[in-house]
This record gives C-alpha cells, sequence and structure tokens, in this order.
C-alpha cells in the first residue's frame, strides 16, 4: 500500500467510523455470536501472498462485526463503561499516525510533558493534592499493582527489590469485601499471598466498616503480622459503593499504613462539586486511581495514577542500562520508571484534545448528567412493586433486583433475574451485566456511555418491565 | 461535537496522517525540544469551557509537533524500530471507533476469537510448536513477567499465590549479561530480589556461554538455592546477540527450569527460512515473547506471548468475581485470565490486518530486506579503517564504533563517539543510540523502520563518515 492508497482508504475508513458511531443504537449491542463462530469462519493459517484491502474489509464486516459487542452503543449497560467520544477518537488517529514510543522523555518530550501537565489538569479538578504526581498507566490493575509494590518496597527499604522476601514478615493487605478483582490479583502477583488480603466487612450500603477495618488490623498485630496497605474504594464494581475515605484515611495513618484509593469508576465523579465531600481525606492517601478510559470521554487505555510520594515510586521500578540513558537522564520525568511496562504509547494526547474540547464545565455536564439520569432510573425503580433497589446510587449505577409478587425462595428469585437479564441481553436491544450483593443476584444498570440520553435509559427501563412481565406470565 | 463535524474532522485528520507520513521524512528525527520547552507553553489550569477544534489542532502543530521524536521516519535508526504499517495504521481507527473492551470472550467474541487465530497464524510462522498457545500482551515487559510469576507459581504448587514466600526457598533466575532490563525489573516485582538474577558471562558474540550457565547453576545448588528459569535471548537489545537456545534447552530440561525466550526483536526474523536455525530447541522452552510492535509493521502495543501449558499461566493468573462471569465461563478464551490487565484493547484487528495484507511473503520480504541493509552497511564498517564493527550482524542491528587514526585511549576513544552520535543526532537529519559493549561505547544502527529505504541506510552512513571527519579535523 502507497501513501496514494493509504489516504484513499483511510477517507474510506474515517466515513466508516462516522457511520458506525452514527449506526451503533442498530446492532445488537451483545453480539450473538456463539462460541466458535468466528474461528470456524477464519483460516487455518495466514495467506501466502497478500490480499486485496477490499476482501479484508468485506471480512471484518461480514465474519468480525457480528461477533463485536458494541460498547459505543447508547444501549450499552453493562460493567461500566469504555467511554470513548470525538475528539479521542481524533486524537487516537493522530497518536497511531505518529507512532511514537514514549518510554523516555527523549523519546518524545512533548508527550512526556504533555502527561505531567494534563495528569495536572485532572487532578485539579478532581482534586488531588497539588503536591502529588500523576503518570497514565494502562488499567488501574496496573496502577494498583505499583501502589502495592511500592508500598512493599518502601516499609522495607526497597529490601525486597534488592533481596527477596525475607523469612517471618508476613505482611497485610486490606479491601473491603465488595473491592475489585484487580486487587487480589495484584496481591499475588507481589508475592503477598492472597490468604493475606483481608476482606473487610461492609455495612448496608456496602461501604467499608472502619472499626472492622480497626479491629482486623489490632488482630493481626497481635498475631505478628505487619499491617501494610489498605485500598478504600469510591465507587465499588459491584454497586459502586463509596467507602469512608476520612475514617480509613485516620486508622491508616494512626498504624502507619499505605492507603490506596481505587477510584477506577468514581473518580470521575469527583470533577463535581457535589460529589466533593466524597474524597475528603485524600491527603492522608499515599496513592489513588482513576480511569478516564471508563467515565470521561477518554479511549482505553488511560488510567490516571497519582501519588504523595514519586520517588519513591520510581525508586520501585527504576532501571538504567546503557542503551536507555539519555543526556537529559535525571533532569526529566523518564516515565519507563513511573511502572511495569516499559513501551508507551502517547496517551496524554487523547486526554487533552479532549479536555480542552470539552473543558472542565463540558466535562462536569457530561458526568452530571449520568447522575441525573440514574437518580431518575432509581426512583423508578423504587416506584415499582415488583422492583427493588439493592443499593444507594451515589454516582451512575442502579442495583436492582426483580420481585415478582408471591414468590419469596431466594434460589427462585435468583433464577428469575437471572432469566429476566439473559433474556434482555438476547433482545440484542440493550446489555446489562449481573452481581450478587448480600448474596443475592442482583441486575446492574450502568449508565455512563457517551451517547446515552434519558430516552435510551426510559426505554430500557420500560423493556426491563415488559421482559418481567413476560417472563412472569410463562 | 456531533456526528456530522466528527465526519468533517475525520477527513481532515485523515489527509494530516496520510501527510504526515508522507512528509515525515523531512522533519528532525529526535526532537530538538529542551527540557521545559513544552510544558511552559501549557496552561496551568485545564480551560472552563470548551474550546474550538481548530485552536486544538493549531497547538498540536505549533506546540507539541516540534517535541515529538519522529519514531516513523525513514531515517530512525535508534533503539529498535516502534513499526506501524499502512494497513495497521487503519486497524487502529477501526479499534478507536468500535472502544470494545476485549478482557472476556462475551465481551467481545470477535476480538477473542481472532485474536486466538492470529496468535496460532504468527506462531506458525516464527516456528512455535503447534500445541502451544499465544496471547497478545502489552509489552515484552509483561510477558517476561507473565513467564516469572507462572515459574514461581507452578513449581510451588501455586503456594505463593495463596500464602506469600515461604521461608528458607531461595529462588534463582539467570540470564546473560546482555539480558533486557525488563527481566530485572520482573524479578523485583515477583519478589523474588535483583540479588536472585544471576548473569552469566558471554562469549566474544555477547552470546551466553552455556556452560557458564551450568555452572552458576551448580554453585547454586551447592549453596542451597532453587534454581527457577532462565531466559535465552534471540536478539539481544544491546547488539542483537543470539543465545544458543538448543543448548541452554538442554540444561534447563535437565535441572528442570523453567526456559523463557526473549525474542522481542529477533522473533520477528524467524519468519525467514535462513533464520529458522536460531529457534532450534523451542520446543524445550516453556514460554516465548516476541513484539510485532518492533518488527512486524504492527502499532504498538502489541507483544506476541506464547506459552507450552496454557492452564499453568490461567491459573496463575485467573480471578473470577461474579460480576465477570458470563454464561460460556469455562468454555471459551476469557484473555482477562492471561496476563496482569483485565481491560484490553482489540489488539488483534491490526495484526490480521497486517499478515493478510502483506500476506507472509509480504511480511518475509520486508524483514529480510532489512537485514540485507544492515549486511551492507556492516560490510562498509568493516571496509572503513577508521571505523570498528563490534559484534555479528545476525539480524538488522550493526554495532560499530569510530577508530580514529593514532587514538588508542579508551576513555578518549569513547568520548569521540559520544561526541560523534550527538553531533549525528543534533543534525536533525538521522537518530540513533549507543550501548556499551565490552565496556566500550558502542553505536547502534538499528534498521528496521517501515519506510527505510536503501537509499536511507546509504545516506545514513555518509552523514556518518562526514561527521567524524568534521569532529576529527575540530
Amino acid at each position: 500500500m502507497d501513501a496514494a492508497a493509504f489516504r484513499r482508504y483511510a477517507h474510506q475508513v474515517a466515513d466508516w467510523m462516522a457511520d458506525y458511531l452514527e449506526q451503533v443504537d442498530q446492532y445488537p449491542v451483545k453480539s450473538p455470536a456463539k462460541p466458535g463462530d468466528i474461528l470456524r469462519q477464519l483460516p487455518d493459517a495466514p495467506p501466502e501472498a497478500g490480499e486485496d484491502m477490499e476482501d479484508i474489509f468485506r471480512d471484518f464486516e461480514d465474519i468480525l462485526l457480528p461477533g463485536i459487542t458494541h460498547w459505543q452503543s447508547p444501549r450499552f449497560f453493562a460493567y461500566f463503561p469504555a467511554n470513548t467520544s470525538y475528539p479521542s477518537l481524533l486524537a487516537e488517529m493522530m497518536t497511531a499516525a505518529l507512532g511514537a514510543q514514549c518510554m523516555v522523555w527523549e523519546t518524545s518530550p512533548a508527550a512526556a510533558e504533555l502527561e505531567e501537565k494534563v495528569m495536572d489538569w485532572l487532578g485539579q479538578l478532581i482534586g488531588i493534592p497539588a503536591t502529588w504526581s500523576g503518570v497514565i498507566q494502562s488499567t488501574a490493575s496496573d496502577a494498583t499493582l505499583c501502589a502495592l509494590l511500592t508500598a512493599r518496597e518502601q516499609v522495607t527499604g526497597w529490601e525486597i527489590n534488592t533481596s527477596g522476601f525475607p523469612a517471618g514478615r508476613r505482611f497485610r493487605i486490606y479491601a473491603s469485601s465488595q473491592a475489585h478483582s484487580s486487587i487480589e490479583k495484584g496481591v499475588k502477583i507481589a508475592g503477598f499471598g492472597q490468604e493475606n488480603l483481608v476482606y473487610i466487612p461492609t455495612d448496608a450500603d456496602f461501604a467499608m466498616v472502619p472499626s472492622a477495618l480497626e479491629a482486623a488490623i489490632e488482630a493481626d498485630l497481635a498475631q505478628g503480622y505487619v499491617p501494610l496497605l489498605v485500598v478504600a474504594c469510591l465507587g465499588t464494581t459491584s454497586s459502586a459503593a463509596v467507602d469512608p475515605l476520612a475514617t480509613i484515611g485516620e486508622i491508616s495513618t494512626r498504624y502507619g499504613l499505605w492507603l490506596h484509593v481505587d477510584a477506577a469508576y468514581g473518580g470521575a465523579a469527583m470533577i463535581l462539586p457535589e460529589c466533593q465531600h466524597f474524597i475528603q481525606g485524600i491527603e492522608r492517601a499515599n496513592s489513588f486511581v482513576c480511569n478516564p478510559h471508563k467515565w470521561l470521554l477518554t479511549h482505553f487505555d488511560c488510567s490516571a495514577y497519582y501519588v504523595r510520594d514519586a520517588a519513591a515510586l520510581v525508586r520501585t521500578f527504576s532501571i538504567l542500562p546503557e542503551y536507555l540513558r539519555t543526556a537529559v537522564t535525571g533532569q526529566v520525568k523518564d516515565y519507563r520508571d513511573w511502572g511495569v511496562q516499559l513501551g508507551r504509547r502517547f496517551r496524554a494526547l487523547k486526554l487533552w484534545m479532549v479536555m480542552r474540547h470539552y473543558g472542565m464545565s463540558g466535562l462536569q455536564a457530561h458526568v452530571r448528567s449520568h447522575i441525573t439520569m440514574a437518580q431518575e432510573a432509581a426512583g423508578w425503580v423504587d416506584a415499582h412493586p415488583h422492583f427493588e433497589r439493592v443499593a444507594p446510587v451515589w454516582f451512575s449505577l442502579v442495583c436492582f433486583r426483580w420481585t415478582p409478587p408471591g414468590i419469596t425462595d431466594p434460589e427462585t428469585l435468583d433464577t428469575l433475574n437471572a432469566t429476566l437479564l439473559k433474556r434482555l441481553n438476547d433482545s440484542g436491544t440493550i446489555y446489562l451485566t449481573q452481581t450478587r450483593l448480600g448474596g443475592q443476584y442482583v441486575i446492574r444498570l450502568a449508565i455512563g456511555q457517551t451517547f446515552t440520553t434519558p430516552r435510551h435509559v426510559a426505554e430500557a427501563w420500560a423493556q426491563i418491565c415488559e421482559t418481567a412481565e413476560l417472563v412472569q406470565a410463562e
């Protein structure tokens, strides 16, 4: 493909992108593909000779597209959203054209300095203390791993990095029973062992009970464990529960624990004055993660990780072989030393274009509109005699459960809710996912897709109610 | 921005992409920016109100572009290339438009099944045993960490994941003294301690000396250490040295070590029949990594990780909270369990479009052309009385050193070579980086950028010779 052919195809794909996003509403949200449907249409070996782009595009449309779950559909209410937006999409095009490796400052000074600046900007909006430093990680899993490793190294004077785990020191990590699976994953990777991840009970709102945290720490101290780190969640994955940050911060400070704040989803809401109370006490924390790729209109991957002590982070990950040394090593931020990966895309560009295009007020309006829609939906659930809401709606996630009249057996209720969810998702016009709260099967309505409007939420609710009636009539 | 405006801007950016890549030759390869040059042009706070896209594009051109190091310039000979290509670029556009999260099969069946298939295809080209399984990781750092963790867990029966490091078992990792810094990083992260990374001496070609590996293992066993894993490199970062895989495989098998093959760069060359001898013995290995984003025309991030025992990998990383359970959990490949990150882009698409567009023959011609250019450049170095080549050229990297007449002092020679390199890079017309080999400062000419032709290499060599004469005359 020469430059002229690329230009022709790039325009063709630009139109495809615009068409796709204009029409994404019309695709089945969740792909109806069955396991093996795509595989069996793909040849077992790559072609010997190159093929025409037209054939490749056709196979993309015919074979692959039916196997895509349309995360950018306004009717996508599953998991948490994977936000994108038009300015972010333009930035992804530019980033891909530049194809720059942003591992050290010198390999693209603009990427390093823009990353520093946009992390500062976003930190101001969220309410991160001005003395903290930010870096873009791939995912919250990476950020949480960074927190665990930096805490591990700081408390041992970087001895585990040097010599490995010492005999006889058993570290303990604390998180609410609602904490995300990435914390367990990180605890395993860092070598602590999942037995040393202590799950703290939660209250009726699924928020960590601070007195239970304190009791767990005391019990561990009495048994000779070393309490190391506690995770506070601002917006858990199951129900968007919010742990009491300020109180947890007092406890972590008193016992000398690293406090990591997992606001992967909820962090976006902190840009609203009316949500700032949730982040009160952040100054006692050591690290914080929020994913703009969830709910701030920015393409994956863009996970904003903030730390109080950047030097501790860098000391944990720093490596400097001769082939990575530059004339300005030590004078600039070489972000390869701020996390696991060496290679890094120019990820700051999309966040910069999003923040400039929308402005602070535009971002606030966007997030606020989803919260408003969620509150409205919560009201509908509350008003319906045969549905119950099972968690508070602080942000844009509504957790509910169908409770048809006359049915009280817990297992039957779980089965009915699972049937309802399957029926909804199989319809193709809506996609939601489930969780368990208090042992019960619960349906999650996660609002936050970029193109979702109040009409889409109203239609979703109507479909939920109608489908429940149909299931009941069977 | 509405859909119509996006369409307009997408066409504008499509033209910018095509223009940029047509004209990339004309930019200074290495950005001339000084530390702070970009930062000081960026406001300290994000805008309150949204801004015009025209202003944002203008600032991109005026402020950011001068701070970009142009990795897609045909005159880029630094590090290893960060390959892109036109079909890969089109795929990046489509991937970004879809904005799909490919963490589990159900969240995009086509992404999961295409990933399985293209990993099979690439494995066939490289010569990976047919029974192995592949997965796309972000970076080779991630892949190497996966290998270290899976080895750690397998040898302990997944006990460290469960309970943490046992007292008194001290694991040892082996790699050549030329091994990449990501191995040290992974050894630290996994909790082994860098003291337990044993660097094995290399021969005159900078390849691991197998007898030295065996001696190190024996010495460690005698001292009560547990030899765990050895890394063999096919194409080291400093000099593209190739460790003797078959012999290392015999040793690793004899001692029961995990053998991880780091072919992040060199793996691409394995698609050539004339290079297949380097990968002889792969069947004794446990894991293998090759980065198509280095030298196979595919955008970052795309690191191909192959394992002999997929079940061991999955068992190491598996987590299954209710909110990630799907109807087909266990029947399909949920790639979230194949690595550190949960969130995953649709990365298989670009590799599929590249493999189909070029075909096996096109990919081979591409890689072979770079090797031919490197061999030609090596010949020029060898023929020049005042330059010396310091490493064999197996692939597309030429390591050389300027040895002006009458100068024998090692420090003076190092300084002169550093001066020459700085002068070359400051010119803007070429970008190379350095390393140290045998204690000496060495200049690396890494050929492999997608648009590099024999003319660019010839011009680079002419500039190197002329600049050396100018420096000498000073």
